[in-house]
């Protein structure tokens, strides 16, 4: 792994980085493709949108694209991670104008079996609630206990990814993706207004269901609910959608993957519909 | 600082450590005194319920003993700080078995105001809430933005701490301490079993209870039975104990700060007797 720290080519910390005394910072894992990075402006909106919540001074856009474009000229498909931490601090939590930590890494293109996406996956149900935090929700935070514990309550790989539940068994996400269904040509997605991330791929979907006059209902959503789809499936940056076909006993129906140009509408699995969608 | 990593003199950590990337860990805050670690079994205790609860392995208690040993031999009273990460990872959630992290630090003895304990402080009621989680609750984890974002909602020296409610407006704790009443000699100190942090302190104050039969209820607390309160008092192992003279427009009655051998039941402050039983 390659990474830089403020700039420069490091990877080493201070004991003292609030990001590992306290979790105080943020973080944005972009796909870098051929020196594109892939929705960007999303990332970037979102990763201000914590940096307001949590008092956290906004780095200059121009410096993190060009740190961005330093580590990934040349390559290929791979990962960029930004974590943005509050700096290097005193012991207690209270703090006051600081030089926030900026950290850019080069991360390997995570290779996942191609019938994810072909048949579908089979999904967990974490026992691991998502609490409901309004202060923090929506944000992406360092502060993932919760998704590192709800991740650790399976090691098969039967199962590609786990759905969690708020503490009140509204389904909210996945541990990290989030999560959407189709019931009668309808598209629904859970409310995060309290808990849970605003995926940047989520709001791609909402944006294209509204420029092409998809229903879409931003709500509660329930495991009866989930029970009862037509089709689920997950997103986010690096996977793009995957198809859901399998919850506990629940079976979903997943139309073939096929090529770009051959679906059309009347192969009525919006999933696929959206897949191409977002593709473009 | 000084502080020793794994064992070794040194203040940087890999980018990697999970610590960083999720704040995926513990940690304790220990008063050391003239060689003597204060209350080190109360804070071991609730080290290792950490470390069995987010499944990282515990270190063997002699060697912490003798690092913190190596930091604090010859000096008066300072503070020591243990972190405990799940260590260096890969991008991502997932983990299997690691090497833990191990971070003892040494720093100077905060000096508080006197007037703190012998007049009391007011205390700040902060709007960000301690979000319900069963799966977290009572350990001192790293995952502390909740804290970070209550304890910046005031900046004047008016405030010795602020208090916090959860997301139903229970109150649970004050950012950095727990807290207890005194109603009609009876001591109340809110449930902490779906959020907040299982003080040293607090859980000495509950033994006291117990020995010296003094009625003490683990209830939810609200904020108007605070409002209600004949005394109220903060606590953790840096402070001990501190009177609260203060909330909002509520004011509280503060018993002298008698010399400890003056201190005798008829006094009738709870508050008094409690930090005269702390300090024997």
């Amino acid at each position: 792994m390659r990474s830089l720290i403020n700039g420069v080519e490091d990877w080493l910390i201070s004991v003292q980085d609030r990001g590992f005394q306290f979790g105080d910072g943020l973080f944005e894992t972009l796909v870098v493709d051929s020196g594109e990075i892939k929705n960007w402006s999303l990332h970037w909106e979102r990763l201000c949108a914590g940096c307001e919540r949590l008092f956290i001074p906004q780095p200059a856009e121009m410096l993190l694209l060009s740190e961005i474009d330093h580590l990934s000229s040349g390559i290929g498909k791979e990962i960029v991670k930004i974590i943005l931490s509050r700096g290097v601090g005193e012991r207690g939590y209270a703090f006051k104008e600081m030089d926030a930590t900026r950290v850019v890494s080069l991360h390997p293109w995570p290779e996942f079996p191609l019938e994810n996406n072909e048949k579908g996956i089979e999904l967990f149900v974490c026992q691991t609630p998502v609490a409901k935090q309004p202060a923090l929700a929506g944000i992406k935070h360092l502060n993932r206990l919760e998704n590192v514990l709800a991740r650790h309550e399976w090691q098969t790989t039967q199962y590609a990814e786990g759905i969690m539940l708020d503490t009140e068994g509204n389904v909210i996400e996945g541990t990290m993706s989030n999560l959407f269904l189709v019931k009668n040509e309808k598209l629904l997605t859970p409310d995060l207004s309290v808990c849970g991330v605003h995926g940047v791929i989520r709001q791609r979907i909402i944006d294209q269901c509204k420029s092409q006059d998809i229903s879409l209902e931003v709500t509660d959503v329930s495991l009866d609910m989930l029970k009862d789809a037509d089709e689920v499936f997950i997103c986010n940056s690096v996977i793009g959608i995957w198809p859901v076909r399998k919850i506990k006993s629940d079976e979903y129906s997943v139309a073939p993957a096929q090529e770009l140009d051959q679906v059309d509408k009347s192969s009525a699995s919006l999933t696929r519909l959206l897949q191409k969608g977002l593709l473009q």
